[in-house]
């Protein structure tokens, strides 16, 4: 499955090549600790994912200019804004291996680094002249903040639904890949129906890549992932696999789980039963499966396009939310 | 005093009640706790200062539209959002007489209620369809989450300078306050000159603003300030008034003052003579004349205006920046 994602490196070997200058060129902070912090994240060897969609979705719209790459990393910083943010709010210690930003700095520094870098977004959003990419950049910013406080809040709740996790999961982390795609869509000054099959294609895809990542916590070894397994269930934080379970298991299986997640500590013995238990209720298949579709989704939107190299890696890219390991 | 503030409210009533209404109406949470950690700081008594120079910079422009007060409250909600961040890298527990929002609702809730304001005084700024004004508000939020670093920074450095005391002011609050001016310029249309000279307005005011707002911490009672004086001593925020007597004292006296500002920690005895110290060397009396010249500076940009109530009104709120008592 490595296979997919060398394939994929070797398409858009030079976009990457050009994005990763972009996010240099572009930080421009005042003073140097902004900088240091800043960059703590944003070049510890983050995917660019969204500066990559929003770069693919406006070639694929025929865009012809020469600021797609300098937009696109505005997705990276929004991005990087909220994963520091998030890991403070989560009181998480590790990102992509390394001691997360609020660790290394101290959480003021965290704070106030990731509204540098949501500025810098919005500066960036600006410059491209256009008000419809402006309040789409706005919007996601309250989308993805109201997002995590609902999912602050939904902590512990063992009654959670499976609508209220797709409404948060959609805020907090579709709408961010949703707007990437449009906004290339609307800087190639695309028609509505490709805007709208681009912003489909999006959403889905971030769902998709969501519950893959949900996954992962369940599946996938610490050394991978870059961060501790067993994260989300140490939180309280209840996401599809579990909710699905719980729903599905008998009374003595179904209070044996509430009572592991209610105490927010367990040894590996314990993790290893309780994901056991998950999978034995289906919770990890009819994740995947909905993931799947909503990679089955991602990829039907752009049917409108016809078939080319830039279609297809949009394809590939969708395909590669369910098979990654980190 | 009083008698400014009131001669003030009574010409700016309606226009007030305008802003307070605006500022309900476009809040626009999609969760009532978002609603409510916002609603605590952003109803909690606020001048509307920011907004109500917007409102007095478009007038003074000729501005005839609808629009002025549902944008002016964009940079209350941007001051609110740095309020709630700030509160809390500060690690103040008290607001305007009030317990802080991350005191009452958790550090987390309280970064990410920041955020979501933020993105809200952006949307806001987005719907004025002015590239210029959404780059003003995207550059202030970049340079108060930088002055906030360096401030944070420049904690208990006892060799801090004026010009670095200058440089911090500028960006934290300063920008917003000539964003606000400069906005109100815009969105009536003025030329260049009339733009200029409000945004030199508000940046001298803003300027004035700060230091009158330092100088507090050490002639306030801590009743009229709504929160613990001598704060900024206790956390070893050094302030134009210590900078100066610093730079003046003997060196007995420059030895006991350092001592007091790196212990963070005083009784009112210790207090009250640091406060007599930094009046001695003159610390008071340099800050309040450097604000005088400020506010003096503020107002004489307005003069290529004709004489008017509203730039009456702009004479007396630069004017009440020294007079304020909290």
């Amino acid at each position: 499955m490595t296979d997919l994602k060398d394939r994929i490196k070797s398409l858009v070997g030079e976009d990457l090549r050009s994005i990763e200058e972009a996010l240099e060129k572009n930080l421009n902070p005042y003073y140097d600790l902004v900088s240091a912090i800043a960059g703590h994240i944003l070049f510890a060897g983050g995917k660019r994912l969204r500066p990559l969609l929003m770069v693919l979705s406006s070639r694929i719209c025929g865009y012809k200019g020469n600021y797609d790459k300098t937009f696109s990393v505005l997705f990276e910083y929004l991005h990087a804004a909220t994963l520091i943010h998030d890991d403070l709010v989560d009181g998480a210690d590790k990102r992509r291996g390394k001691p997360a930003a609020h660790t290394t700095y101290g959480n003021p520094q965290a704070v106030l680094t990731g509204d540098f870098l949501l500025a810098r977004a919005l500066s960036l959003a600006a410059r491209t002249g256009l008000p419809k990419v402006i309040s789409i950049i706005a919007g996601i910013t309250e989308d993805m903040s109201q997002g995590e406080i609902q999912q602050l809040e939904n902590k512990g709740r063992l009654d959670l639904s499976e609508a209220e996790y797709m409404d948060v999961i959609f805020r907090k982390t579709a709408v961010l890949i949703r707007g990437a795609c449009q906004s290339g869509a609307l800087i190639a000054g695309a028609n509505p129906e490709q805007e709208q099959a681009l912003a489909s294609y999006g959403q889905a895809m971030g769902i998709a890549f969501q519950m893959a990542d949900d996954l992962l916590d369940y599946t996938a070894d610490s050394m991978s992932l870059g961060k501790d397994i067993g994260a989300d269930l140490r939180e309280g934080k209840l996401t599809l696999p579990i909710i699905h379970a719980l729903f599905q298991a008998n009374d003595d299986d179904r209070l044996w789980m509430e009572t592991l997640i209610r105490k927010q500590s367990f040894d590996d013995e314990e993790f290893r039963r309780f994901t056991t238990m998950i999978d034995h209720y289906g919770g990890l298949s009819y994740t995947r499966s909905l993931a799947v579709e909503h990679v089955r989704r991602a990829k039907q939107s752009l049917c409108i396009f016809p078939e080319s190299e830039t279609r297809q890696i949009l394809d590939m890219l969708a395909d590669y939310a369910l098979v990654r390991k980190a």
